[in-house]
């Protein structure tokens, strides 16, 4: 089976129909410290998460990305999920793009919001970082942003950090649950305290997951996290590479210069 | 009820048809000074108008904003209304957020210029700021811009001031007049005087209520207006700080920088 | 008759069929010199042309322009047609406005070639201005460039100059000529020579409006030109007022600071 | 027969059948040292291939080109065919623009794509360059990026470099190779290794042109290459020059200002 769903200009294709019963939502992408991709590309791999659909857009960033077999694909968000007995079903959401305009960002959540009210999904956790512009000293803090009207007592109970500033979420971590709560869906943004200097923080992304793993009685074995941060450290690197090489080519050589090739999903 | 009403990529949710009968439109978004939002805020708090929908779309900032109880919801506009025993009932449109892009500026417009001709609206004030660049000693003046051969006598009676160069009004304030009328919806834009240099300008929202309670005979109490004005300068705040924020950000850890950050609905 | 032929988010309103039989078409738009917007609207006027129908579209400044009575309208291109006895009907097209961003130049040029196409237009003639950088001390060159294999022979008698090394016709001048040779309409940019310092260029566009008047048997008295150019003047000062106005207030008040303002159409 | 094809704002227009079977797709447009661009012209021009479409889009830059002639055409790419006995048969995409704005890229490259897929294309090479930063003092390199799972020993055999670093391929060359292969057509990206500083490079270009030989068995005269690339030399000295003639005309006249006039097709 393969279905589309298609709005405009980003599609949604449904490789396999997910076998879950009212799924818990998580979503991890690129972004302040990759916390969120880091995190949920790990819970995959550990958990052994089944991919059954992809996201692509026109949005998303104009490149091809090229792997170490020097083979190349399109940028894409993966949608895997995980059966889970007599522990709440999940639905995992992971990539390294989000959409370079801010029309984007609202098409590509709509798309996926969407969806994910058909499949049953009620309940909702966004993973991303908040850079605090400082060295992080201690164990970093995990901060958390509700929909309306949510019991925090189950969030604060494992040490979820509600005494902080922030007063924006941008991109996908916020927009997703926005206007998943306008669809009945509710949850939390849990974002990692970070420096923001750092092209990924591990400390942060193990913070992020130990509560992730609280709330959804994971039993995440940390032992081999480094090493993915590791091999996402590799990716991210090669995703800010084309920074350099995209501006030093543009004086030279005309190559498009877009207005967005600042962001990198 | 709830009703849709879509246009591309704006939607306008009608919670409840508003019990209205030709009414008056007055709009107040952010902007200069934030005279508009702040004037229309108050006018609604102070004058107990019941919600009836809300205009979402794809053209605001791609962020969800957090409220001091750590919750968060995306960024909307919403529509109130005011039933009036003998006076002209009024439609009232207050918000956070414009359009980030020139298109979403006329879509916006056009989604909500529709709607109001369907309900009856043939009379609309619209709320802005004219910034001076210079520091406003005096009691802050109320500049009049209206649609074509308005009769502008009853304006100049209430000192409305018509000796002005404002040469253009740009975004919601000037587009829904310029596009309502063409709907046969004619009013008037009120521009209050203000240096620029404020966050919000309590003075200038006060010059401008007070036109628009001898406009439509409202008997304003001006007596909370200081407290009101004090709250929105809290939400102006934290919608300013994100450009620092987004900007810190930015130079370590390639959040989304978008050419459009610069603009704060 | 009011007739709406829409693409997109552009807008043609016809407001009366023009009286004409196989017309020619002058575009004459904002741009360099404004030499374009200058001559067709002085061909308007001291011809006595009839207005038929607006352009209207997203894709404009997103701003309403006050007029000198302090009453504002949006920004529109508008349609004249000219009755012509054993002479070639003319249609004109002049405006304050084109598209802010690249799209919309297609679009806008797409919605008009094919209504021009339906009204029997084969020939035209785009007016606009090529900018030297350096002052123009003789009487200002018409520069010429037109459709595939047209002969130029008629164009070479009157003095218009092919021997320029100009590459591209940026916008509507362009476009317009261009998109309407793929229906079968051909025809002449004509590009006065101007300094590019200059907000209007009279003695440029006195140039191009002789080579109008001889293409077309106009008898164009330009007795009143002058006059007309000092009332284009004052229209074009407040469009670049803009400009500044806004920039001011850019740093202070968080207006919308789009990628765009940097165009006045 | 023309047939068009059409999504959103891009237009395929179908002049001819091509007369080819299970084709090759070869696709080169400006870019980087536009190695592409000078290497599928000279093909088309020395084997003498067939025109049979084109592309145009909404999405392209927003000028019309004017010829050595003094006539102008809008930007378009061009598609041909070569029927070949008892080999591939081939069909080449060519042409002096891509996309100005992210989505444009992954519209036309879609748009391209779908029709490919129809006409039975299995195969595709797209060329572009890669800028090293440095000069290159040996011949140029060629690297190769391919669809995924794709054998590279032919392309090993033949020389094709796989020991490089590329981390992205922008644009055109890129989306089309990886939106391909989601229509099982598979392939490779050849990319000549250029400094990045010359306007045009011939070396690479030569290089890059072997390796299509070779892979095709074309049977390339290379002896009319240098003037085909002094005849490309002037074209794109005409393309470039319209950056400085827009820049010199925006601080005076208002001319668009474009945020995208950084890019030239």
């Amino acid at each position: 089976m393969t279905e589309h769903r298609e709005k405009d200009s980003t599609k949604l294709i449904i490789e396999k129909e997910p076998d879950v019963e009212k799924p818990v939502f998580i979503e991890g992408l690129t972004g302040i410290g990759h916390i969120g991709r880091t995190a949920v590309s790990y819970l995959i791999d550990h958990k052994n998460a089944t991919k059954f659909g992809e996201l692509i857009s026109d949005h998303f960033p104009h490149w091809a990305i090229v792997n170490e077999d020097k083979e190349l694909d399109i940028l894409k968000n993966e949608l895997y999920y995980l059966k889970r007995d007599g522990k709440k079903d999940l639905v995992l959401l992971v990539g390294d793009a989000q959409s370079l305009d801010p029309q984007g960002h609202y098409e590509i959540a709509s798309v996926l919001i969407e969806y994910l009210n058909e499949i049953g999904v009620d309940e909702m956790i966004t993973i991303g970082g908040y850079g605090t512009g400082e060295p992080v000293e201690d164990k970093p803090k995990v901060f958390g942003v509700t929909t309306s009207d949510k019991d925090k007592k189950p969030y604060k109970d494992i040490e979820i950090d509600f005494e902080h500033s922030i007063g924006q979420i941008i991109g996908a971590t916020g927009l997703i649950l926005g206007i998943g709560e306008r669809f009945d869906m509710n949850g939390i943004a849990l974002l990692g305290e970070t420096s923001g200097i750092l092209v990924s923080d591990p400390k942060a992304t193990e913070s992020v997951l130990e509560k992730v793993d609280e709330l959804l009685d994971l039993d995440v074995d940390f032992e081999n996290l480094e090493e993915k941060i590791n091999e996402s450290e590799e990716i991210i690197k090669k995703i800010k590479q084309i920074h350099d090489q995209v501006k030093g080519q543009q004086k030279t050589d005309d190559e498009p210069q877009s207005k967005d090739l600042g962001y990198i999903g």
